[in-house]
């Protein structure tokens, strides 16, 4: 950007951006995103860039990264079975020395490099560190007339430590946390990244939870891509999600969306990590670009409804 | 902005600002703008909404005004006549009175009220305040063969009490200081708000003085307006000054920037407020539009070197 | 006081007041005093250097001034007219800016002048620093079968923002505080001082609220200067005040006297500033010599209604 | 006082005191009475109740006694003998015992209740108290030709932990020091109670440090009342002492005063308990009555010279 | 300890205490000992060394004193007579004298010389000081159709002043407490040492109250030393005082340590401090050694109904 | 431990930890273990319990750990090839990302896992968090008429950000560190962990730096494991060092350790981790198990040349 055209645009844009800056300055961001994303260098990047610029800008940014692909990637290399029971993967001990490689190794150390390379002051944690998240394992799963199944490993969170988070906010750094959790004996366990930043959401306070996923956003119709809804309440998204209308993998996401909102979390933002910059778009323009989950679709702005247009 | 293609400006614009953001945040910069800029409430407005978005993303921000055609204006509005001994003005006690009205009352409040429809939180303070500034009264100049020349209530700072200043940064607030000033006794003393801005600048170790003036910047020749010094050290200012080249008005200027570097502030900006969003482009871009003071030009980044050309 | 004589007095005095010191220490007093106070720098003098006999001895004071008479002058000097309607005066953009000038500036400044002198650290601050007051303009006033009535820019409070008032005092500092008020587009907005002084004094849940009046006190009987209340209840102030007994002047005043006693402050003093001394006698003796409104009369201790006698 | 001239009194007298309350706000006083002035309930009040007033206005006082008519009589009271070498006491482990409950317990707690009737919030604290005083015992002192003399558990100070005493003062609460102290092996030892005076006044970098004592301070002629001397520097007091012209009582009291002096202390003064309210006549009158000590002479203001006259 | 067994039992035991000290840490422990404890430097030192290793390790420890039997000692050696009334000894105003020089002088000073020669750094501190205890003189005890009996300068607690004690333990000092009060004017005032610990215990919310006893611990059977009570909650302790299965001493123990309860201390210890070593057995092994009392027995954990077995 | 024999121990235990407690509580302590400690649970439990304790009485430990065995271990699994260049290790970028996995992901996560299984409140923290290691890449190294041997990532270190394991250690959280490093574009570096402990120690100015080895100490002749050397001082490890008498593990160790003690760390213990609980003894006891290196062996205390003998 050199020429005085340019020049006007980044003032002009600087402009347009200082009320959002003063409007969510101090106020906690959560930005969740998968595995996917930090499979490829550029895209680990653009993401981190963009974070980067809320945690510059004076927003409370905490980072939380799956990392799903990277770790049947790892187990394949090593030449380890998955074992599945009634077509669900049990997580056995060397899945979990795989996922702790794998998110507290080698995604969280990339985003950490990523973060110095922009000079973002960041700090990796895990739901193992000190009491950050207190988990216990899930208890097998009854069913009728057979035998319960056990799926391993798999933790349901009792409680989210925030306080750590906040220190580590208020000394001016940005948290980037894995989901990899264990129980009060030190037994790790897996627990699904959507599910970690919902909880760790509600604890915060967050004013926004922002899910980076590989769809546009929640589609009202599986099969058609057009069909993006713009904005929706907790009510509508439980009912679209008990009549079957969600693909997979939003399905998870959904019930940690809804309990995000039920514990307090303003607003929800569903948007693709694929669109680009979409995150400040999201949060810099009226005009997002996913989905926004809200309590109650009637306290949404003026502005906020506008994104739907 | 509203277009797609807006909109990618914004993110663009915000992705260039950040690292500009990253450098000054936690900086002090001190801002100074004559009278005359608040004389006009367009200007008031475009001033603050810059100065605000500095303050916004991190910046310490001290906004100090001057009010000379304001004193002037109602000086004549009140009927009062000037005394001017050797073409000097002579500040009376009347004078006073109505510096006292214009700084601290018009001019610090209508840019209070300004900030306040910005929502920059901002406090008014004036030399008077608490010890803001220490001075007292210039003596009589002696004059060879003749009688001492008393140019009325003019003061010379003795020091500055930074504290004050740092306790509404470290609150968040934005300080606008008026330059009226007084001795130990209480007498109210006039003092040129650039050099008030140079001592504050040099007692808050100030990372940027920016002086806002009439003009594009210093000129190497006062006739020709196309002589626009992109870049200066100290000791050729210096030598500037002493061969007569600079125009009235940037004498005292001159010899204020001069000290502000020789007590350490590290960069002093002269831009022209008539020049749209000097303030921003001049920070926030490579190529400022004035002129920019250092101590040692070898110092000078590439990039600032690069705002010569 | 050089004999011994008036060594011990100084001494027996120190002794007598150490207990009223002891009980007011680190609480909050606000004292307000009228332009007309401020017209005379004797006058200016008397009261300052009682107000700085309390912030010293460890009082939290606030000092709240007015300037309607300096207002009139200027606006005369300036050669403006007073719109009435109904009587009552209409404040129209020109007034705001004289009551601007003589407020924040003229005699905001000579208070902070005269605390410089007597060593009293003193910081000005007006309703438009910050957020000290939000206010919104008054709407205008509804008459039967007649077009309403708009007074122009005056405000009424919203809220008080007692935060920064609580930083100042507890940096030491002593607020010198100018009505001067705005809403939130920085509207300048004119509101009564008492008014402004009530607000203040109940946000900051203060010990005291004095209001030093060129009258004695509340008189029973306006025409009988010799009908002076000593203590009333606010159910009787208000009475009084229904009952048309009160002078002009006092009528905004027995308001707001209702009103910070109403939101929890203590005791409100209403003063002479033309009595010698007449603040420190009020604290520092068991004799006041004015009247002294409470909420309920029977909670005067033995030596408060000792006042009356 | 409640007649209108007593009135005037208090405000004139208040007046009076502010400059000097301004001037030794927040400083250091150390005032140090003997056991003698602790016989007496009357007199213990009449010195508490000065010191209150002290501590009221916000000077950090210290208060330091001594104990030493009281161990007399307790001892007495006990039946213990005094030994005796070469005329001066061996204090033994009975003694000890005698000082420490003298000293710690009936002296120091007598104080704390005065001190609590006069609504002073004081705490006791002696040399024994965490690292109040570090102290070793005096060796044995040779003599030539002969056995050297033990003097028993007599300590002398090897440092003061200021800190504690800081930060009693950081927290409003007043000092009551016992000079009783220990070596680092919890043995008690005796140290004369001017000799701590002056070495926390040292340590706490004293403006003023005040002894009261039973003469009316220090005299040029020992037999000679009238020959008190209003103020000497530490070279002349040195000489004084050496050439053998100061009383018994004032030997160790003038080598204290010197070393205080030595140490940084401001100026030392020697007043007489008996003089009634002599404390706060020295403190808040130009002219003391009894002797000041500074280090030079010349530096005396010109009212403290006045004291003189 | 040298040999490579003894070695191996040092870092056994350590990691045998470790639990309890993680367990322990940062709660507050009062621990009360009766003077006959003090009266002998071996148990002084062997309880002042337990309690060092408590604060050592990271508990809050305030040790509480009594000073029954040297008070007695010390007015027989002055030859005071005890006036008694109804066989209830009075304190008289020389009985004050005494224990003001026994508890404030002899005994806490003891304490304090004990702990530096064991390098814990310890302050004294009694009711007197400061508002460390608010108590009134207990009225008169009206007795049917006789005089009411004046049992002299005993006191009932009014409030306890838990800051100041919460200070000195945040400095990491640990408070010895002599329980001599007094009320608001300063009369001294004879207190129960018990009812001032558990006065204490209730107002610092404490973990534990220990009462070091010449008994074993309760007994359920007076004249039966084998009849020790292992644990026993509040109700059957009140039962078992009301049958008056109680020794002498004890009742008002008992009473105590009801009201202790009833205020929400969590476990009350009685042992013995002829046992050795019983406060670090009772507090860092399973077994204790005399009587724990809780609010409700259902709520021992195990392994402190193991206490009992 | 239930029999009465067993409690006593403790007890006599605790006496004798308690100075060695009081001697180190606040201190810093760096404790480095390699992968080979973590390769074995047993072995990991032990040593994070002796750790454990350590914070558990109050001393400030920063644990290091390393991880060769794991990296080889899973670059075999992953069936990476090792490049070896003059017999020397090419850390390509494949050994980056194992060692990221294995250091940050694998042994950090299990470390804070049995932290979490004995209520350890620990953190793990890379080089890569925030500003914890600035290194940069090892140029190149020159060959006398050869091509430069690139020896790939590898990390020399520039600084080290005290602050963050300051601000841990605060919060009272005991970090656990991998040596993972990067240079400011984010590139990930391996830096040797004994390096990494020895500048931590540096720059937290510990009291002691444990290294936990294969070996029982520093052995005078590699071949003789009877020739430990109790204690040396820098200059003589460093003339063992040059002289070649020390095993090739040993040589980073010894320059490392000598790097630390010309830094200002007081005491550089090299221990075995295979003796049980050889970091207990060796920090409780007087006889350690292993070498003491320090600066000047004249300061040694007696007891610690007592561990020689």
């Amino acid at each position: 950007m050199t020429s005085r055209r340019d020049r006007a645009i980044v003032v002009s844009a600087l402009k347009h951006a200082a009320p959002y800056i003063r409007l969510y300055k101090g106020k906690v961001f959560i930005i969740k995103a998968g595995g996917e994303v930090f499979a490829d260098p550029a895209r680990t990047n653009a993401l981190v860039e963009q974070v980067g610029i809320l945690h510059q800008v004076g927003i409370r940014v905490v980072l939380i990264h799956g990392g799903g692909p990277q770790s049947t990637e790892l187990a394949s290399a090593l030449g380890l079975d998955t074992t599945f029971v009634e077509g669900r993967r049990v997580t056995d001990s060397d899945s979990l020395n795989v996922a702790a490689m794998v998110l507290n190794g080698q995604i969280n150390t990339r985003i950490l490099a990523a973060c110095r390379d922009l000079e973002i002051p960041a700090v990796g944690i895990s739901g193992v560190d000190a009491g950050l998240i207190r988990a216990h394992k899930r208890p097998p799963v009854e069913r009728d007339g057979e035998e319960a199944v056990d799926y391993g490993f798999v933790g349901d969170i009792d409680s989210v430590e925030a306080d750590i988070l906040r220190k580590q906010l208020d000394n001016g750094l940005m948290p980037v946390v894995s989901p990899l959790s264990c129980d009060e004996s030190g037994t790790l366990l897996n627990i699904n990244a959507d599910t970690v930043a919902a909880a760790i959401a509600a604890e915060l306070n967050a004013e926004k939870l922002i899910l980076a996923t590989g769809a546009p956003g929640i589609l009202e119709d599986i099969e058609d891509p057009g069909s993006l809804i713009s904005y929706i309440d907790r009510t509508h998204l439980k009912a679209l999600r008990e009549a079957g209308s969600l693909a997979d993998g939003m399905l998870p996401k959904a019930a940690a969306i809804e309990a995000a909102i039920a514990n307090g979390v303003q607003r929800v933002h569903v948007i693709s990590y694929k669109y680009p910059d979409s995150i400040l778009l999201e949060i810099f323009t009226n005009e997002g670009t996913g989905t926004l989950v809200v309590d109650d679709i009637d306290a949404l702005t003026p502005e906020e409804q506008g994104e739907a247009s």
